[in-house]
């Protein structure tokens, strides 16, 4: 087929046939992309579009020693773990590292849903129990057991016989209203030993707690100092495991290398996900010798293409990247001008509630009023779209679907930074003026 | 490290600590591999295998269409589905017209683990029934529900609330001996028919049968004619979906694109993965549009590092190499070698019960005498660990871990089908001495 005769509405159409009718796309008028470069995609037309929403390609987009390591590793050797390879051993090592001393020994899989299903084997194993606590507004995956703790999608079930949830520590929109701070913590942490009690009232028992260590899905609340330090103990005193889940939180998008590190507590189990290998299927499971080898006792775990030179080739090249291109740097000072850019923009927009985040990963919390705090999701899709139209992808999100999420790459520039700033501040008052 | 002083021993030390202790090997005396080229794989000391096991790299180890195709996507574009990529929807495309006209539209996953999730979804959204039968010495997978189904591993559950199992059907060691075929083949319908009933007798409901299209694990029985269309009828007839894991059946292996192909029946929902990206984790659901549709509704399904243009580029290869290189054929004639001299060697050796198996997917099922039929899972691997000492990889598997495995990549040659054929003469006449 001639690519100049074949127009969008064809190709979805044809995507419906292949892939199924409501295979999710972003934008009621979706875009076809062809190539990337960096931090920017471009459409069939040539057009550009700043990425302001992609965490996967977090080292960018066409990475060149990403798509080199793969290269070269599959034209050598990829092959299953049951055979000793060096590479994937050295690339275990060097994340575990990352997460001293907590963790010491990583779990391959190719995707969150398996690092997840994987974790939560592991805390059942290690306690005896099977019983798993998440937050009201989580996701962490579409299997099966990881799919019922989520709870912010059609079909989720929030409570099972052996997931039970809590209300997430939303401080914007808080469970009870008119406490202090450190009442409203009180709040929120007795709704977590509920959760559990719960469980422990029942033959299930407790296992663990797993969260996004920045509650990304729940729209990045701003936590008081302390907080999710005093759950973790809450969790380990009611003899679980902590699971930290940083598909999302991870490998430097928060200006640390971890979100645990962000928000304060230390996981016994980590899971590793999206950014990991710019696009390569990977993920894992971290936890300490105790944890994996009783794990890898019960179950046999093997995962064919897990655990594979090629995995480790992309991870490696991911994390040299991350390195040698300062992007941890990068997500603390652009993330900051970022940051501060939106707080500026919000504080003169009735329809701007709140701009919260850390580093690369800010949302922008979108409402009728600032009084009344009331989501608007019509509004946030309508500035994605916008933004779109003018060259900038972002997606709404969050509890409520009226977060817009910013979360470039993390060789994003200061000059799209500010690009992004002027075309946002220009739309929003446009908007605000017009409601 | 200077890699000459890397001693194994080292290796496989470093390997417990950053892996995990009991992370699954081969051999008692393991190999670290280092390169591959077609059927060959080399160790760090320069030592040639020939690969006769693995099915993952069909089309050559390094195989060098595949390594070019995912180095250019990948430098190109890789991104989520969420947007339109035109080279996602042709290979969706491509991937059901092999299947036409029962297989309309593709769900990508990571792994056949996923991919085998998210059948037993469609399933379910399908029927409105939650309850899966399968074998009796299955293996689809290591998720919470889809681990449930494996009854070949420890810890493997062979009965749950919503998974019931029935005897696969084993012509070589029947589950009712003396049966005349037809008499034995209306016990295992029977049988099948049963689990069904156990599971309509309750709230749990039956939504299908999930199975390897040529029972891999279980051993590749030889099946009469007819009895997997029998037993798909069955399914049906009960309300129920036919589910074909083609992971390890699938692309060409047994001498036909399909294993439902060479066993004789049309599946409802279609599962591939392993040899399907040559190494780069893909996996893919593929069911008619009222399926896929149904389940999209209802599941808002995604996966991050699914359906990406990475996935379609190294599948793309895949395909091409199969149709160019004229694989399907190499199954067949090749396979058709290696049957004849197995069985042949077989004929003249005490220990060599059966030879079973299509295309290029052979078991020689290992037995202490001809006689009794019983399984020799010992002297099974001490074939294999001779064979590799030898240069010739194989495994032992099976319900009884007493077949050897015979499974090489599909772009073996003749001349290595020869040597092995020699090799695996000599080994085992030695061993049938002395015993």
């Amino acid at each position: 087929m001639e690519h100049a005769d074949m127009n969008l509405c064809e190709l979805l159409n044809r995507r419906d046939q292949s892939l199924g009718v409501g295979a999710e796309l972003f934008y009621s008028d979706p875009i076809e992309l062809v190539r990337g470069d960096g931090a920017h995609v471009f459409d069939r037309a040539g057009r550009r579009y700043v990425d302001f929403y992609n965490n996967v390609p977090a080292v960018g987009h066409g990475n060149a020693r990403v798509a080199d390591a793969i290269s070269l590793q599959q034209r050598t050797l990829n092959i299953n773990s049951r055979y000793v390879h060096e590479g994937v051993i050295a690339y275990a090592e060097r994340l575990a590292a990352l997460h001293a001393p907590a963790i010491e020994s990583i779990v391959f899989s190719c995707s969150g849903t398996e690092a997840n299903e994987v974790a939560i084997q592991m805390a059942r194993i290690a306690t005896g129990k099977r019983g798993i606590i998440c937050s009201n507004a989580a996701y962490h995956g579409n299997s099966d057991l990881v799919g019922r703790l989520t709870n912010v999608r059609p079909g989720g079930n929030p409570e099972s016989e052996d997931v039970h949830s809590f209300p997430f520590p939303d401080w914007y929109r808080p469970v009870v209203s008119g406490l202090s701070e450190e009442a409203l913590a009180g709040e929120y942490l007795a709704r977590i030993s509920e959760a559990i009690a719960r469980l422990k009232a029942t033959d299930v028992g407790f296992a663990g707690m797993l969260i996004c260590s920045i509650f990304a899905n729940e729209g990045l609340p701003d936590l008081p100092q302390g907080l999710m330090k005093r759950a973790a103990d809450l969790v380990r005193e009611a003899g679980g495991l902590v699971i930290a889940d940083e598909v999302q939180a991870g490998f430097c998008r928060t200006g640390h290398w971890w979100g645990y590190q962000a928000t304060g507590f230390t996981p016994d189990i980590v899971v590793m996900g999206k950014p990991m290998g710019n696009g390569v299927p990977i993920a894992g499971t971290g936890a300490s010798h105790a944890i994996v080898d009783a794990f890898r006792a019960k179950t046999d775990h093997f995962n064919t293409t897990a655990s594979t030179p090629l995995q480790a080739a992309a991870g490696m090249a991911v994390l040299d990247e991350l390195e040698e291109q300062h992007l941890l740097e990068n997500a603390q000072s652009l993330g900051q001008v970022l940051k501060d850019g939106l707080t500026r923009i919000a504080a003169r927009n009735t329809h701007l509630g709140e701009v919260r985040g850390r580093g690369l990963f800010i949302v922008v919390d979108i409402v009728t009023d600032k009084d009344s705090r009331t989501p608007d999701q019509v509004l946030a899709a309508a500035i994605c779209e916008r933004l779109k139209t003018l060259g900038f992808l972002t997606a709404n999100a969050g509890a409520y679907k009226n977060l817009i999420k910013v979360r470039p790459p993390l060789v994003i520039s200061l000059g799209d930074i500010a690009a992004f700033l002027e075309t946002f501040e220009a739309i929003t008052f446009e908007m605000d003026a017009a409601h």
